[in-house]
Parts: C-alpha cells; sequence; structure tokens
C-alpha cells in the first residue's frame, strides 16, 4: 500500500506563510466582532448524528462526513444491520450554537451575541476554490426580534471586510416572508413551494432563461409568468418596493441604518435572493465583491432553529463570513501578513561552541526579540543561507575568537555590514535594526 | 427521535469566558514558539487512513476515529465487503507532520523549525479530565540530528510554562536507546522488548510491585530483577550514570545546556519514561508537575518517521504541550482572561429612537471603545441587568429628552454615577474609565 503524502482530495495544508496570513485574519475578524459586543463560544468538531440531521430542506445534510461507530457498538450495528455510524463532522456552525444554546442559554446573557469561529466540513465534490474543511467565521445574536439585531450583525460584517480595505461590497437583502407571498400570490401550492425556491436559487449560477424553464416546469406557466415580475427579479419590482414601504418595512429600517453608520455601504433590495438554509425565516442578506463570483458571505434571521431541540421558538439572527473567499480576494489584493520574522539567527559555530550560542540566543531574547538559534550544525555559509531563507534580519556568529574576547559578530543581512560587538551592544543594535 | 442538547460524550462545549482564556492561552504560546523562530504550519483535521495506521507499535491507532466512504465508494465497498471507511480524524500532529514535510520539505528552510497547534481526537473511553476531542501544541525541529534541537525545543516550551507563572515544572530525561541497551543487557529477546516497555511505561499509573510481577511474567523473573536496577527505577542507577558520561554524554548536555539557559530548571535522569509513541528513536522528555498526575507535555527524538511516507530517514525532533493539562492548571491557579470585555453598552430606548443608539454606538467605536450595542427592544430595567450580565463598565441611555438635547446619559455601572453628557464628552469619559 502506497502511502500518500497530499492530504486527502478537497483538504489542503498550509504553508508557514498562509497561516500566518490565516491566523491574522482571524484574528482581525475576532477583534471587530468582540468590539461589537459578540462573546465566543466553542463547540467540538463533531456532533450526534442526530443533531445534524432531520433538519427539513437542508441541502448539507448529504454532505455530512459520518463517523464510524466503534469496538462492541459497530459489531452490533453490523449484525443487526443499523446505522453503522453514530456521529458526524459538522457541516456549519450554526446548528450546533442552536443546540449549544439551548444547552446552555441560562447561564448565558440575554440576548446573547455570540461569535463562533472555526473549521466545518462538507462532503462535496472537490473542485477548484471548493474546499472540504474550511473555516466560517459567524456572528450571531439569540433572543432578539428587533431589525436592529440584523443592523448590528450587517454592520459588525462591513466593518471586517472594510479593515481589510475591501472595497466595492455589496449589501443584498430580502425576507423569506417575501417570497412566500410572492409564491402564494402566484397560485404556487404550498407543497410546491420549497421547490420552487431551490429553482429560483439557481439564478445565481445559471442562465435566466434555463432557470425559467424549469421554473415554468416545476410550478406551470402562469405561476412562472408572474414569479418572472417578482422573486425571478434581480432588481426590487413594484410588488417588494410597496411592501418595503407596508409590511416589510423592517427591510428599509435595516438599510437606512446601516447606511447611516456606514456612508459608504451599497445596500441593494434583491427579491430572488433565497440563502439555501431551509432554517431562515425573515430577512435574509449576503455579502458579493465585484471580483468573486457567490458570495462573500450571508446570514439571516432563524427563529425556529431552538425548536429542533425541544426548545421554545426563539428569535434568532446570525451572519457569517466566507473566510476562504476573503483569504483569495486578500490574496489578490497582495495582502501579507505582519509576520514576525525572527530578528536574528544565531548560528553555532561548531559543537563545543553551541552552549555559547545558546547562552546568547537567551539574552537576545530575553530582550524582547525574536532569536532563532541554528538547530543544527555544520558550515557557517549554510546557516548564513538559513537565515536568508527565514527572513531574518541578522545573522549572529560566535566563533573561537569571539568567545575568546567576550564579543559577537552581528551581521546584517540586508546590508551586509558586519561587526564586532558587546552582547549589550548587539542587543541594542538588532533592537534598534540599524 | 430525542434530540440531544449535550455534545457527544468525550466532547466539549466551551462557554465564552473559557474560549477567552483558551484563546488568550493558545495565542501566548504561539508568540513564545514564534520567538525561538519557530514557524506556523497547518494541516487538515482529516487524513486518508493510510496515513494515520501502520505506524508499528502505535497505541493509538486502535483509537482512530474513522470516517465512512460516501455515495457510490460506500455502496461498492458493501457490496465488495471491502473497509467501509477511507478518512480518519488525526490522533495526533505528529504523523501529519511528518507527512506534511514529506510534500513541502523543499519548499521550506532547512532545518525546519515547526509550530503546530490545533484539535486531535482520539476514540478512547471518555472520563473525568479525559477528552475526545483535544488540543496539542507542538514544537519540532526537522532536519537537525544535534542535541542542540532538544535543547531548543525543551526551552521553548519551559518558557512557555514560565509565561504562565508554573512554578516547580519538572523535565524529565531518558534515551530510547539506553533502554534498548538495558533490555539487552537483561537478555530479552529482541522480540519481547516492545511489550517490555509497555509493560514498564505502566510504572506511571500503577503500583511497582504489580508492574514487576507483569514483567517478570513478560520476560522472566531474572530479566525483571535486572531491569528493576536500569529501565524500573525512578532515579538513574549507576548503569545510567556511566552512560552519561560516555556514549549517552548528549543527555548531560541537553540538560546543562537548558539549565545555563533556565538556571530553575530541574531535569531528572528518569530511566523508566518511555513516552508511549513508538515513533521515538532517541532521547525522549517530559513535563510533570507535582499538582498534575501524569504529564504536561513531552517529546523527543524520532529520526525515522518520514520514512513511512517513503522519504529518507530525516532527524527530528519535537515536544508537546498538553493543552487540557495546562487549562486545568491555570483555572486552579485562578486565571482570568484579560478579555476584551466592552466598555460600554448602548441602550435602546424605543424602535423609534433605535437609530440614535446605532450611530452613538458606531461614534463610540470609531474612537477605538468596545462596544455593545443592545441587540433587543423592551424595558431599560432589562437591558440595565444585560450590561451587568455583559460585565460592561458603562450604560448609555439616548431617550427622547436626551435627544433632543442631543447629549447621552452615561452611568458608570460600577459607582452608579450618572452624567448627561455631550458625545465627544461620552467617549472621554468612557475611554478615561472614570
Amino acid at each position: 500500500m502506497s502511502i500518500p503524502t497530499a492530504p486527502p482530495s478537497g483538504f489542503r495544508d498550509f504553508l508557514p506563510d498562509q497561516v500566518a496570513l490565516r491566523h491574522d485574519a482571524i484574528e482581525t475578524i475576532q477583534k471587530i466582532y468582540r468590539s461589537f459586543g459578540f462573546q465566543p463560544v466553542a463547540t467540538a468538531a463533531v456532533e450526534d448524528l442526530a443533531v445534524l440531521v432531520g433538519q427539513g430542506g437542508n441541502e448539507n445534510e448529504k454532505l455530512i462526513f459520518k463517523i464510524m461507530k466503534r469496538g462492541e457498538a459497530l459489531e452490533r450495528a453490523q449484525a443487526e444491520k443499523t446505522d453503522l455510524a453514530d456521529l458526524g463532522l459538522r457541516f456549519d456552525l450554526t446548528l450546533p450554537l442552536a443546540r449549544y444554546y439551548t444547552k446552555h442559554g441560562s447561564a448565558l446573557p440575554h440576548p446573547f451575541k455570540a461569535f463562533n469561529m472555526g473549521p466545518v466540513w462538507r462532503a462535496e465534490r472537490a473542485q477548484k476554490g471548493r474546499y472540504r474543511e474550511f473555516t466560517q467565521c459567524d456572528a450571531d445574536i439569540i433572543g432578539a426580534d428587533s431589525w436592529g439585531a440584523e443592523v448590528d450583525v450587517i454592520t459588525a460584517i462591513l466593518t471586517v471586510f472594510k479593515a481589510f480595505g475591501l472595497a466595492g461590497v455589496k449589501v443584498h437583502l430580502n425576507d423569506r416572508r417575501f417570497v412566500d407571498q410572492a409564491l402564494e400570490k402566484a397560485g404556487v401550492p404550498a407543497e410546491k413551494r420549497g421547490a420552487a425556491c431551490v429553482v429560483v436559487d439557481k439564478l445565481d449560477k445559471s442562465e435566466p432563461e434555463k432557470v425559467l424553464a424549469e421554473l415554468e416546469a416545476e410550478v406551470g406557466t402562469e405561476a412562472a409568468k408572474a414569479l418572472a415580475g417578482s422573486i425571478m427579479a434581480v432588481e426590487a419590482g413594484p410588488d417588494m418596493l410597496s411592501a418595503v414601504q407596508g409590511e416589510f418595512a423592517h427591510l428599509t429600517r435595516i438599510s437606512d441604518a446601516v447606511k447611516s453608520v456606514m456612508p459608504d455601504a451599497v445596500i441593494v433590495l434583491t427579491p430572488n435572493l433565497m440563502r439555501g438554509m431551509g432554517y431562515y425565516t425573515g430577512p435574509v442578506f449576503e455579502f458579493r465583491h465585484p471580483s468573486l463570483s457567490g458570495s462573500l458571505g450571508g446570514g439571516g434571521r432563524y427563529d425556529r432553529l431552538t425548536e429542533k431541540f425541544g426548545g421554545r421558538p426563539i428569535p434568532a439572527c446570525g451572519g457569517s463570513i466566507g473566510f476562504e473567499r476573503l483569504m483569495l480576494l486578500l490574496e489578490e489584493l497582495g495582502r501579507r501578513s505582519p509576520d514576525a520574522l525572527p530578528d536574528a539567527v544565531v548560528t553555532v559555530f561548531s559543537d563545543e561552541l553551541r552552549g555559547r550560542s545558546i547562552a546568547v540566543a537567551a539574552a537576545l531574547r530575553a530582550k524582547g526579540l525574536s532569536v532563532d538559534l541554528y538547530p543544527g550544525g555544520g558550515k557557517l555559509k549554510v546557516q548564513f543561507k538559513y537565515a536568508d531563507q527565514k527572513k531574518a534580519r541578522y545573522a549572529v556568529v560566535i566563533g573561537p575568537d569571539e568567545a575568546e574576547r567576550g564579543v559577537v559578530q552581528v551581521k546584517s543581512l540586508a546590508t551586509g555590514d558586519e561587526q564586532a560587538l558587546s552582547l549589550e551592544e548587539a542587543c541594542a543594535r538588532i533592537a534598534a535594526g540599524t
């Protein structure tokens, strides 16, 4: 059996620069979420399958990585031909949050403003830009039925995009109940509405004519024609414009309030915006960027998700940043991580003098410097090459002569300039960067 | 089917304070690893099963959470009665690192100093203090055969413990080859040596008499008696003391070098130290703390791990911090996270005045303050309770009177003192904390 050195299809390894960039981005998002009063929550990667399945109309269920039972439980399941899997990897952070809140809600502030960041897993067909493990950065407000919650979530996420210098992000806004009304008005029977939504949702990726044809096949020509003017439209038609002056006035309030604090924000009423998740019950929103097909994130109101766990319905609203897409954009923009490159590499002249190098490295670190002690042995030339690879600013050499004189050689790797300095002088020079 | 609200057995939810404490600790460890010149790497949670299994003598293999094949591949496996699982959750970070280095080594500095932090999964019987998902914080040096690598790893990890204010950490040190020699000297045949090691490794948790009896049963009375004076001993006996003056002098060098830069460090030669992992080939070490049974971390040299992936043998040495145990200790020590509690909660007087509160919150945030805007509506009394729950320092109120006068009420939640201030004055007061 040949053992692969690549990660499994759809999974990734990250090189040090990439890890640093991702970590830096996570820290930025976290800092902004915190500054809005969101508190961090964390759940395990693994959930009982019963938690993950059974969410009506949720496409993601098919994409669960299922974990096999173990030991006797597996043997029993095989003998009795029952389910072989009992656990699964979470496919989003919202369902675990709903479980978490049902369990821990009484110990948490009310309303509860949570942020939750981490990997999720979906067994999708791996393809360019679509991964089987990817990071989500969610902000949610549980227990508030006001449109103020949507404003808070959308503003926080826009603030993240702004912090990364992303220009041109558009917020698309719709309401699931507006969709329901349009379907009812068009005479689409209740049992066909879910399927109709799935068809309309394809407008993102498919030709409008094709989608319309598919919709006709699903709900009939008359209904499809009616829908073409309402929820098939890219821009708000008369139906929607009158709705947002009446019973859907909260959409106007959300839009106005976001724009009042972020005057650059572009918010577009988008009647065909569905957001795939079956659990949304009110406003839905999505962030798009001109350089990306698909979305940079999105979310909406899901007032009934905790019911699944036997709780009473609790109003909730949340948004998620598509972290992998954000990283893609940042890479395109040439963003580099403000990575803590080592200030200096301390070389090791010989095994006898290694102790000296260890002491010098420790002394430099004690001054707060980031110091890489060469971990091997051998030629100084190779060690200088190492210092270059690590992008260190200085190389420090302690040979027999320096050891005897009680000095260290400090070489700037940028200029090549080299000086014999006392340890104290060396610290000062490296810290000053001169 | 009743849907559980608790995480699966052995898995955990974390409340906001816990997440903040864990995150803070991870940041501290990361900062120290970086300051030693270690670079971050990251791999996926999921590996091909072929990567995870087949490591000789590795107890952890039995503990793999296996992921079922999906779709047609699953049907085929069921029909053909072949393996139903193709992937697994990683049970440590070392094996993935060996794979990663075999794949990416040519693009990395040489030697490569890596740190790798993240969750790992083991299907152990869940019990107090033992979890099925837990975090590891590894530092590794690949490509250096010098004892300087051990010094670097041990010093970095001790620096972490020091940063957390942990006193009394002891480093236990041994060499796998010393164990091999002792077994050979005692006349234990090669094929029984692995089993003998497993027995001696139980000294940690079991009565010495019981272990000795088990060892006798395994290797015979004579051999067991010989081993009682060497690798069964808690303290270095004559065998070990002469070894560390001869061919195992590197253990003395490691110990002396660490103590030269960390004078408080206590390093103990411990002939019975095994470290369970089958892949260690030279020095092994373990960190212990008087308040903990078991270890706070450990590691060793594993010069042959990349062979598994078809590469040539590469010298490597690494150490791991037992993050969950560290958190346990920090909790006992009463460590609190320097959590960014909100500076202020901005209340919402009414839905009509919500826009005003949104604007005030945005203005305060623009000054760099951490501001929680109340996301719901309703009585101010409830909102003040919320501000208490969030441990905010101030509550800000904008009622009709304040809106008209263009001021905001700023109430200190510590003293109850309340003042009507202009927005600018409010920013200044909250920032100053007066």
